[in-house]
């Protein structure tokens, strides 16, 4: 703790924190009769029973994506009406170009004036992944850090946004540049919200559940390989006759392994100290992808052309068969995802990778994809990487 | 971890983190021969060693406050040039009325534009505590997490804003309304940048280590009472021929002691989630106060302006004798420190402890001064709190 030298005196201190949240699936979260979205975050047995029995209302700050105030903003009022609820409803136009530090300061100048108890009540984001992103900072911001609740409505938020700790806004056009590793307190998922998303939302979100796929579950691909398309025309619901009575269960299955496999990474690395993340894989070159061309790619798509160049690096690289990756490819077209964008040059490749580069040597660290649902974290030299880009072009 | 219940599935997610911080005092910072402010950092002794050998130059982007800059910019150009230093100087008003989000971007603008290594290549302020948490803020927020370096330059900062973990900006007329609980990876003391203070802020640092001296430790508070004065002269050096040579010892005996007792109260509550504070002592009205009548008081000013009520709050309460109250503030006097000011009114008091109000009792749970050096946390009555004030303003 405290060492004295010739220079002077040092302390050095070593303080833990720890995270704890709730990642909760719950069917019907706008159900008046549902009190997960207001108390579902609450662990402590003695406070909830307090709560419940206590007649002040309830106090709550809600932030809504402005698309899905469209849809969802009369039941969401509704619910809180019904539920006595003290509210405000923030719905903001929360677009990847709005994605700034401009909004989260209208929402904190919007929280302030409403005035919250910082400790018992949460703010709550719902909408897609821009949503939580933007308000997960205005809140993590505010008196330092004010407790908030995420509420997924498209898939790709539902996989992954709502599952770790990452904040952000676009900066100086960089993507996610400025923002806080604070988890939610909760995050609540209904999968009922993904029925309303444009389906090339729902390819979007597919190109996240692939990458854990490739990763670290072969179980997962054969899913997406064999009953993807059905995902995608029965949106993650059960009520699409063509395909049978099955469509509900595939759908909360592969959610189930996506999230978990999501989990098991995620949770032991929070602050991303280590460097060897598997969650990286298609977000190496994505981000300057998806800000070069705003708005032209989805972040999934960016992040599905990323995984595209590299299943080539793979396969040059001996990790990958050709019919493998033959296999891969394919899915990803009857995923309906963009495998390649003529943005993507050697040189924005190149510069994306640069952080990764050995200064000797020139060999770069990334994770790739090694057969179907494992991966290898490996140097790879620019050689391939130049190898790998001519025939991605190519074919 | 999981568990599945017939609302649906839920996961809780436990997550620690560790942070690890240095606070180190060392004499002539700015000496080309010492390295700490370059390397002082570093832990792992592998890589300090690899860093010496290196002929690489090192990156270092530096944003100080601009008076200090007129004062020690030379010195710093100096240093950073003679140790082949690839560097950015960035001198900034940092002013309490320009403690916004708005220097935080302009502050990541420039670093984003000078590209830095984000985890090898810390951003270092020098200034005040203004100065150190508007960087603090802007370094937190850059890419998520980038590490930051602390010199404080004004006593204040030396003994407080340096030795924990918060950052922030005022907003909305708010004081610190925006901001982090993230550290430093060092603090560096040089006791020397003291010597150029303008009195008014000697005194204003003082009063935080009269917070520290009245909450836990009674021989802190005798070396303010006695030596206080020759503190404020000396301006914490040696050069003062008027009050002999014990001056550099008692001002480093001082010093030590307020930091040493602010780390045993700030280490195992970095993220102040146990609400009963001894820091808070001071800083329940003051930032109201500091806002409403901003510029006229300094930080510490208003500080010690709570305080100075407090005591009286505490008198009345019975935890202090009536000759004890009088030394505390006779000492206030001595370091030339306000103890009232009529912005202080009833009213401001109430508003400001309003978070602390049991609903139902009227008592509110705040930390006040029990003898000299001692402190309690206990339930004070609003009619407690109203004598005082009448006693406090009549006096
Ligand atoms: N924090 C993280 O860990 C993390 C992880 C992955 C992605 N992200 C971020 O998430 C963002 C992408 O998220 P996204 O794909 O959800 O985009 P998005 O938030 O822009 O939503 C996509 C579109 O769908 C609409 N929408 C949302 N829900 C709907 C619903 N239920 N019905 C109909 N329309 C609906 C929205 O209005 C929007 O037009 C990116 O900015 C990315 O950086 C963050
Ligand atoms: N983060 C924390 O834990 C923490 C703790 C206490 C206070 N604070 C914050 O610190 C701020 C007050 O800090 P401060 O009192 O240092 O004020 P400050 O930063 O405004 O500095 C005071 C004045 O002294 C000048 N100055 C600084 N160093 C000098 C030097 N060596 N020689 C000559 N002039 C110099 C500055 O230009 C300024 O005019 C407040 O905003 C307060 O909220 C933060
Ligand atoms: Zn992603
Ligand atoms: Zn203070």
């Amino acid at each position: 703790f405290e060492s004295k030298t010739e220079k002077g005196i040092s302390w050095t201190v070593v303080s833990p924190i720890v995270f704890t949240y709730k990642v909760t699936e719950s069917r019907g979260l706008l159900d008046p009769s549902n009190d997960t979205l207001l108390l579902g975050h609450i662990t402590d047995s003695q406070q909830l029973e307090d709560l419940k029995k206590s007649t002040e209302p309830i106090k709550r700050f809600v932030v809504i994506d402005q698309e899905v105030y469209k849809i969802y903003g009369a039941k969401l009022t509704e619910y809180l009406e019904t539920n006595n609820v003290l509210y405000k409803i923030l719905a903001l136009p929360t677009t990847e170009e709005n994605k700034s530090m401009e909004m989260v300061l209208n929402i904190v100048e919007e929280v302030n004036s409403f005035s919250l108890d910082r400790r018992t009540e949460p703010i709550i984001a719902i909408g897609g992944g821009v949503c939580l992103d933007i308000v997960g900072l205005a809140a993590s911001l505010y008196r330092r850090r004010t407790p908030y609740i995420r509420v997924p409505t498209t898939l790709l938020a539902y996989i992954d946004a709502s599952i770790g700790a990452k904040t952000g806004v676009n900066f100086a056009n960089c993507k996610n540049k400025l923002g806080a590793y604070i988890p939610p307190v909760a995050s609540f998922l209904d999968l009922s919200f993904i029925k309303t998303v444009p389906r090339r939302h729902i390819s979007n979100g597919l190109a996240e559940m692939l990458k854990m796929a490739l990763m670290k579950h072969r179980g997962l691909f054969e899913i997406l390989e064999e009953q993807g398309h059905m995902l995608l025309d029965t949106k993650f619901q059960a009520d699409n006759s063509a395909y049978g009575n099955n469509c509900l269960q595939t759908a909360s299955q592969a959610t189930y392994i996506a999230i978990t496999t999501m989990l098991e990474e995620l949770a032991p690395n929070l602050w991303e100290d280590d460097l060897n993340r598997l969650v990286d894989f298609g977000h190496l070159i994505s981000p300057a992808l998806e800000m070069k061309v705003l708005p032209s790619l989805l972040h999934g798509e960016a992040v599905n052309i990323d995984m595209s160049y590299m299943v080539y690096v793979s396969k040059e690289s001996g990790y990958l068969t050709e019919e493998e990756k033959q296999r891969i490819i394919n899915c990803m077209v009857e995923l309906e995802l963009p495998v390649w964008h003529e943005a993507c040059t050697m040189e924005l490749i190149q510069r994306s990778l640069q952080d990764r580069l050995k200064h000797s040597g020139g060999l770069v660290r990334m994770p790739l994809p090694m057969g179907l649902g494992q991966s290898i974290f490996n140097e790879t030299s620019c050689e391939i990487l130049h190898r790998a880009h001519e025939k991605w072009c190519d074919e």
